[in-house]
């Protein structure tokens, strides 16, 4: 177990750790960075430990940041404490909390996927925002979704913005990355109904006929989803929209569709 | 009519564009900032036009860019052609659209609304993140909603990010601000349920007694609603938290609450 004290902006550590705020560093490393002590109690709960620690000297004592430290150091892990400054250019953020951790990168296949764990699964195509990603997230964790598949070029859910909107989902929920081209095989191999708001071929999204396991299926931002993967769903429904646009944030929809599909299932 | 051509950053037409992007010159001038060709024809389709049109030198030309121009030209206001690197310091943004506008800013004074023109108002409380009132705004477009209420101190809804995520919406929704000292006397001086989601004291979301006008409360993004504000609400209702959290992203609690008023109000 180890625990140091590092100063200087051009510590190779601290530069390997700001590289992490870089999606090809992450790949590279494996590697993901998280910040807050109530995200790093989150991920501890789930039995998620960070290899390493990264506190903020003149920080106010905290027992659950204590029993954190603890932990790390019993585990193998590595506690640095380093200024508040440097920690701000680790994380990116002005104003960065007192603590950071970085974790190991989970497997994202889809082999590694139960999908009778859970009723709900939220599947996201070409989703951009980091912000997005994180939501959705959030919004499983809270639909008692089993996690979120990753379709085609979405953005990284390990960023900093997609591990901090998750609000410690990200440690919740399963995560998987593939293309359509594998995604629906896999799919087809098992029981489960792919839904996706449309409006070719729907019936209204209340009361819709949902079976679980339900997979919700929500397309990118700015185009939606191609036609073709709409077309491929089990079940197309339209949510109403009494204004002059004609659709949602994709993680809004995702979020109202989910919760119709819980109480759809019982939930 | 005036249409002119601009290079140099240092041209002052450009440093009180750029200007705009923060909130204390927003307020000074009483202007905001949207860009993009979708967002401003939004706009003139709600009968909005901007005072002043910026376009990128050598964009592709669109018969709706066209048609924009002329409305703005017409209306005695101000089109400025300048170049790509220009318009990308004024938005802000590495690779900006062809195209930006300068509108004035709205009325948004309590007393301007009007609750009978709608059957559901979102109110959001402290809501800091300026994405999170444009997805509401965008929401509240979807649902109906006559506009959005920001008690305390929100984010700026004039700010471009929240213009961004607004899809428009921050043309047809009305929107106020007020302190809640102000909102609660002005709201019970008329029809109006107040309605929040909460832990305390609270019915199940789905199938709750909604009635119309219904003034849908969101909370701040990490301290939810204070307990005396959710203690003023006509009804509290409860949503299904499945997981280890307790609470969802606050532009999604608001979505999944809305879709339901919407379909209690028979809609």
């Amino acid at each position: 177990m180890t625990r140091r004290s590092i100063t200087g902006f051009s510590n190779p550590v601290v530069k390997s750790l700001r590289a992490l705020r870089e999606k090809k560093h992450r790949k590279a490393a494996g590697k993901f960075l998280a910040e807050g002590l109530r995200l790093l109690t989150d991920a501890r709960e789930c039995g998620r430990l960070p290899e390493l620690l990264v506190m903020a000297e003149g920080r106010d004592e905290h027992p659950l940041l204590a029993a954190l430290e603890a932990e790390v150091l019993a585990a193998g892990g590595e506690v640095i404490e380093t200024g508040a400054d440097i920690l701000a250019k680790i994380t990116g953020k002005d104003n960065p909390q007192a603590v950071a951790g970085v974790f190991a990168e989970f497997d994202t296949s889809l082999a590694a996927l139960d999908r009778t764990a859970a009723p709900i699964w939220l599947v996201a195509q070409a989703v951009r925002d980091p912000g997005n990603l994180g939501t959705m997230l959030r919004t499983g964790d809270a639909v008692g979704a089993g996690g979120l598949i990753l379709i085609d070029d979405c953005a990284d859910p390990f960023s900093v913005e997609a591990v901090r909107a998750s609000m410690g989902a990200i440690f919740t929920q399963s995560i998987a990355q593939a293309r359509w081209d594998e995604f629906l095989p896999w799919l087809r191999g098992g029981e489960g109904q792919l839904v996706a708001a449309s409006l070719r071929d729907a019936v209204p999204y209340r009361g819709a006929p949902y079976t679980a396991p339900c997979f919700i299926l929500v397309g990118n931002e700015s185009r939606g989803l191609p036609e073709d993967y709409e077309m491929a769903c089990d079940l197309r429904v339209t949510m109403p929209m009494k204004g002059r646009a004609d659709s949602l944030n994709a993680a809004v929809a995702g979020a109202v569709l989910a919760y119709e599909v819980l109480a759809g299932l019982g939930g």
